[in-house]
Formats: C-alpha cells, sequence, structure tokens
C-alpha cells in the first residue's frame, strides 16, 4: 500500500498542530508505520491560524471528507458536542475509524459513539481526549492491564494548576486569572476550566478506562477553584501540603467515588510538585502500586502528539491488512545512526579541583579552562578539608567537548598547587 | 476460546510474582480480555519462594513446556543470558511468542531473538525489562509515536537511586551499600546495580525503540556512582543541583550519544525528585516536549505488572484471531458498579473556622467535633485578621464521612462566634 489516508475536520489548534506533526514527522512515522501517513483531505471553514497546508485538498463543508473513499482514517478536531457528534456517527456509519481529541463528546456521548463503532466493526480512539499528550488512556487500557486499578489523582487541567501555582506566591485567584488569560492559559470565559468541568469530562474517561464502567459524567461531583484564598494554600504549607485541584476516581466497596475539586496532598509527594500548565495523572494499581504519567496537558503540538498516535495505532493495523503487528524494536526500518564515543559528547560539568591554599591558585586553574576555551558558569572555594588539608574549588562549566576537558583536567593535576585528582561529574539541564 | 494458556519458566522473583497476579486479578483480566488467561504449565527446578500453583502443572525441566501443545504464550523468568537464550530460541522456533523480563537477554542478544520471532512470524514482548512495572517500551513504541524522540533520561536503577538518596543526608557510599544490602536493595555483588551495568543493558532497550537503531550494548559508555563522595552531593546542593545516576540516550546532528553516569540535574526538574528506589524515565519529543514516566523499577508484583500487561496485548491478539481488537473502554463487559452520591465519600479534611477572639472557643468548635465523633489530626491558631477582625482555627480532621462532617459544619456556623462561613478543603494523603 502507497500510504495511509487521512482525513482532517477541523484546523483550529490541535487541527493546525496534527497536520504540522504528520508533515514535519513524516519520515520517522513512515519508517515506524512501514508506510506513510499522508493527510490527504482536510475540512475546515477557515485557516485562521495560517496553517501550512501545501497541496492538501481542503473542503469548507467537512461532510464533503465522508464521501471521499480514498480516506482510510477520519479525525475529528472541530469541538463542540453538536456538529462533531453528528460527523462523527456519520464518519463511523462508513465503517472507518475515528479519532478524536473532544472530551466533552466522548464524556456526554460516548457510550452512543462507542455502540455505533462497534456495530460497523470499526473504532473510536480518544488519547488526545485527556491530559493532552501523555499517553494515559493507552497506559490504562494497555500498560496497566495487569492491574485491578483502586485510585487515580489527576492534575488534568492546567489553567486551575497554573493558577494555584501562582496563589502559593501570596496572590488572589481574581489578580491570578487575568494573568492566565492575558498568557493564554485561560479563556475569555474561563467557567469550564475554574469550575471543574473540563476535569470532570476527563475524569469520566479515565474512570471508564480504568475501571471499566460506563461514561459516567452526571455522576461526577464538581466543585472549582474559585473561592480558594492565598491564605488557605499558606496554611496548608505550614501543615505540609500543597493544595491542587484533583480529579479523583476511586474504586471502594460500596462503589465508586468520582470528584474533581480542590484537594490538600503532602508535599512529599510527587503529584505536588507538578506545578504551572504541566498534567500529571497518579495512578493506584494493586500489583505496581503507584505510577506517575506528567506532561503538557494541552498545546497544539502536544496534544496533536496524542492524537497523531491513535493515528499511527490505526495506520499499524490498516497495513497489516486487520492483524496488528508493531515492528519489534519500534520501526520497521533501523537507521544506521553512529553511536558517538563519550570523548566527542559535548557537556557541562561540575569539577571538584583540590589544591593547597596558595594565593593565586584559583587563578592558575581558571587560566588553563580559558586555555581550552572552557567558560565557566560559576566558581566557589571551599574551606580547607581538616584531613587533606587541601581547599576545594567548586567550577560549573558550560558546555564543552569531552576530550577538550579530558586535556585540562590532565593539565590541572599537573599543577603544583594540585593535591589530588580533579573530581568530574557531568550536568545536564533537561530543559531542551 | 475457552482460556488462553500461558507457560511460565522460573518461579524466582517475578516468575512468582506474575502468576500471583494472573491468579489474584484473573476476574479483572478475563473482564479487560473477553477470555480467562490462565497459567497452564510452569517450569521450574524449585519453588523456593512458596509460590501458590494449586493445580499448575509443574515441570522441573523447562523445555517440557515447549512441548505442550496447548500452550498460546511462552514467558521467559529463568534470567541470565546462556539456558534464556537457547529456551527463547526454541520456543520462538515453535511460533509461538514469547514474553520476557530479561534486559541481558535483550541487550545483549536482542537482535538474534527479534530475527528469530520474525522468521517464525511471532513475537518477542520485553516490557519488563526496563523500568519495572512503568510501561515505558509501550510508551515510546506506540504512545510517542508521533514524536522524533529527541533524548531520554532515566533513573532506571532503583538501588543506586536509594544509594544517591541517602548520601545526600551526609553519608558516605560504602555505609550506604551496606543498608541498602539489608533492605533487599541491592545484591551481595552489588557490581552490576552501582557501576551501571543494569542501567547500560536498559538504556540499550530503550535507545533502540526510541531511535529506531540496533540494539547496541557494547557502545554504551558506562561510569559507576562508587566513587562519589557525599561532599559533592552537598555541594551540588549548594549550586542548585542533585546528583542521580542517570541513562541518558541523545539525539545529536553528528550520532546517538548512550552513557550512563552520575549526572547533576537542576533540583527543581521532576526528575530531581525521584528518590528512593523508584525509577523514572524522562523523553523529550519534538511535539509534546517533555515528559516523565515514574513508578516501581522493581520488585516482585511491580515487574509482573509489566510481564503480565505484554501477556495481555498478545491473549487480545490470540482470541481476536490475530486481528488486534481492545475494547473501546478497555474491558469486553463493563461492570454497573454504583457511583457514590459525594455524602458517602469518607475523606479527611482541612477546615478554616474564622471566630471572634474569645476564651474556650476553640474547646467548643473542638466539642462540636468529637459530638460526631470526628477525630482530629492537628489544630492551629492564627492570628486576629488585621479586616475581618476574626481569628482563624485551621482543623486538620481524619477521615470522615462527608454527610457528618456537613452536619457537623452547620453546627459550627450556628455557634456565636462563627463570624464566617467554614471553609472545607478535602485532604488526600495517595499514599494507599
Amino acid at each position: 500500500m502507497r500510504s495511509v489516508k487521512v482525513g482532517i475536520a477541523g484546523l483550529g489548534t490541535v487541527g493546525s498542530g496534527t497536520v504540522k506533526v504528520l508533515c514535519e514527522n513524516a519520515a520517522e512515522i513512515a519508517r515506524r508505520v512501514g508506510c506513510p501517513i499522508e493527510v490527504a483531505h482536510i475540512g475546515a471553514r477557515s485557516n485562521r491560524l495560517g496553517c501550512e497546508t501545501g497541496q492538501i485538498k481542503i473542503s469548507q463543508d467537512i461532510f464533503d471528507l465522508l464521501q471521499n473513499q480514498d480516506l482510510n482514517i477520519f479525525v475529528e478536531l472541530i469541538g463542540g458536542t453538536t456538529t462533531a457528534r453528528e460527523w462523527v456517527l456519520a464518519a463511523l456509519a462508513t465503517g472507518k475509524p475515528v479519532v478524536t481529541a473532544n472530551k466533552a463528546l466522548i464524556a456526554e456521548h460516548g457510550s452512543e459513539l462507542l455502540a455505533k463503532a462497534k456495530t460497523h466493526k470499526t473504532y473510536v480512539l480518544f488519547e488526545a481526549a485527556v491530559a493532552g499528550g501523555i499517553p494515559i488512556i493507552k497506559t490504562l487500557r494497555e500498560g496497566l492491564a495487569a492491574n485491578k486499578i483502586e485510585w487515580i489523582a489527576g492534575i488534568i487541567n492546567g489553567t486551575g494548576n497554573f493558577i494555584l501555582s501562582e496563589m502559593l506566591k501570596d496572590r488572589e485567584f481574581s489578580e491570578v486569572l487575568i494573568e492566565a488569560q492575558s498568557l493564554g492559559y485561560a479563556e475569555a470565559d474561563p467557567t469550564f476550566d475554574v469550575e471543574g468541568t473540563d476535569a470532570a469530562h476527563k475524569l469520566t474517561i479515565l474512570a471508564a478506562i480504568a475501571f471499566g464502567m460506563p461514561l459516567s459524567f452526571d455522576k461526577v461531583y464538581t466543585e472549582g477553584i474559585s473561592r480558594l484564598s492565598s491564605l488557605d494554600l499558606l496554611y496548608a504549607d505550614t501543615l505540609g501540603f500543597r493544595i491542587k485541584h484533583l480529579g479523583l476516581a476511586c474504586r471502594t466497596a460500596e462503589g465508586v467515588e468520582l470528584r474533581v475539586h480542590p484537594t490538600l496532598i503532602p508535599k512529599k509527594n510527587l503529584l505536588a510538585k507538578v506545578d504551572g500548565v504541566m498534567n500529571a495523572v497518579m495512578v493506584k494499581g494493586n500489583a505496581l502500586g503507584p505510577s506517575l504519567y506528567y506532561g503538557a496537558g494541552a498545546g497544539s503540538l502536544a496534544t496533536a502528539s496524542a492524537v497523531v498516535a491513535d493515528i499511527v495505532d490505526l495506520a499499524r493495523a490498516v497495513v497489516s491488512k486487520g492483524a496488528y503487528r508493531i515492528p519489534f524494536l519500534a520501526y520497521e526500518h533501523l537507521s544506521d545512526v553512529p553511536v558517538l564515543p563519550i570523548t566527542r559528547v559535548r557537556s557541562a560539568y561540575y569539577l571538584r579541583v583540590q589544591v593547597q591554599e596558595q594565593p593565586g591558585v584559583l587563578a592558575h586553574v581558571a587560566q588553563v579552562l580559558s586555555g581550552f576555551e572552557i567558560s565557566i558558569e560559576a566558581i566557589l572555594q571551599k574551606s580547607v578539608h581538616s584531613q587533606t588539608g587541601l581547599v576545594s574549588i567548586i567550577i560549573l562549566t558550560q558546555p564543552v567537548l569531552e576530550s577538550d576537558l579530558n586535556e585540562a583536567i590532565r593539565k590541572i593535576e599537573a599543577l603544583a598547587e594540585t593535591g589530588a585528582p580533579v573530581i568530574r561529574i557531568r550536568v545536564e539541564t533537561l530543559s531542551e
């Protein structure tokens, strides 16, 4: 087969992101699937984000896509629960699978859509509906399939988490909301986010997948964050807790709890350390125990990552004609990319040089480093060590080629004042 | 089909855990797959952990399992790279899939095993080989398939991470190692763990899946933690860093870096906050950005969680006769478990009661709570608020039924001294 053809309805934030990811990562994705995935048809009334669509066929009416028999997979990215629902039902009726990012649609109409898919022997996939690009649906459905899931605790709305992170700095809700809106983290009407409805949609879906229960959006107890005071965040901190807007799904002997509300959680728990707009879902399974999944819960490319992961799953099934075949090492064709020897790695370093305490010694060491064009990020000098009588000079360097650093270290160790081998530990900022 | 039959070689820590998980979670797993998964045959020379095997057929010779034509899936849990390799090759030659937890086997002989599987049109799955029960292999292979993976940074050896977490408390390596050994976190010969070989095996596998490159264990630069001093952890802390034993796989323009070594990472990065024996893998994808996957990297049931996840994947394929069909909500049969109304939820609470500053008011409030049998975990009294003239009494309760708490709050609000509505926020410890 020459390519797997995708039809995308909607060119908003997520639609544009999806087109972008499929184009920019086309080669890598084709290497994984065994054949290219092609955006063959887009349905959108406008392209206000200016997405690059090249030669892709565009229809004003999204229902035109459903007439295009060349398409293998349909993707719903228009949002909302009226036209989106009609379109998805009609798409499933063609017998082809649908991928969506629409949490409200799945939470409120999922049962109907899944029944339709079953009737037509096809699929609805919705990884992107919860926690952005974090593959939490797949994790609950497959990765944790060995467990009886006991509970889920999720920071699944970035707007609320950003606001609470800022309120901890002794700022009030209304002031932070304005900042969130200006940064694009909150809508003009922020109700859905701050009152918890968005989180409730997502929790509904998580609970259905984790517990094997029907989608029960109407049964989720929902309480927002708009009435919290920074005083309570401060007092909670005094008591050893952070306040987070959590979605909680818990299995108890009496039944399932589904609730979204502000919650104090211990500061030492990893979930409490998730700040800003990031999402995180903690899951307790009776075999694995607690595990946590953290990443960007929103954003054009982050959400597209989840949409395209579902597309890849379907494409792999299409390519293997229904049988599910994933290449062992995840790629159909392995690249013979060279593995660099350690001497060719560029890294920043922590160095601890132990020297006799003499005037000018720090300058000597700095001179050696500058001779190799090694820039210094920071230097500390520590007092004389009681046992060795040596002073420690701590240096943080900027990134440097390992082979250059090795030579610089040899020269430092050769200095008369140096009394012990140089201790070196690599530094990673993990930010890009 | 009446059941999917599994043959397990090895009844050690992971083998026993796997049998236990498949038995204890049998009903939940059957509900997910659509038919039971049965441990039909075990191969083990001994059962020194005293695993409950009921009526399961046990052979002393693991090669007997390969003669049993009733089995659908083979599971290798004996470890090591000699007999395990022979057995896996012979198992694949029967045309049936193999699940393993054996990182050394995959890292060192994976290419051969995968080629054998391909020849016989079957599978080798190895989720349990890396990061225990965290489904990181599936995440890289499927959940993040939309991304070009830029780098992976993993805390993938719990022994080393436990030791470094303890050394941060001004303890030396050798002293902590002894404690780790007594707690069962380190082997009698700890070399594999502390010198980084175990992490290198795992990194090899992660990189192959993430970058679509051959398994390249011999090219991983490996450096252990045994020469670190607690002084360096302290100085790194001063500079704003934690030292972790990381496995790093990075794509650069010149090639791929594969390295395991002690590394300074910024304290504010979530990876730096992972302590003790837990594992965590951070992945940077060019669409999603950074994401993190955290959980138990070792342990009988935790590792079994990953083994059984692979078994479930294969069982789903067996049951749907090669076509890959996952039920939409992850379960073939949905349970109609009741959703509890919020009044029936038991939770601990943070309460802020604002009262006029009068003698005995705290006692009044405490009396109301004890009248409802609500136990108090902590009480703080805060000074008079400048604007309201009221004093805040902060109370942390033990778990209480929401309906009881509602009544208690009504009574507190009815007290003469109470000057504002009671603020209440639920508390979750997330520890069990």
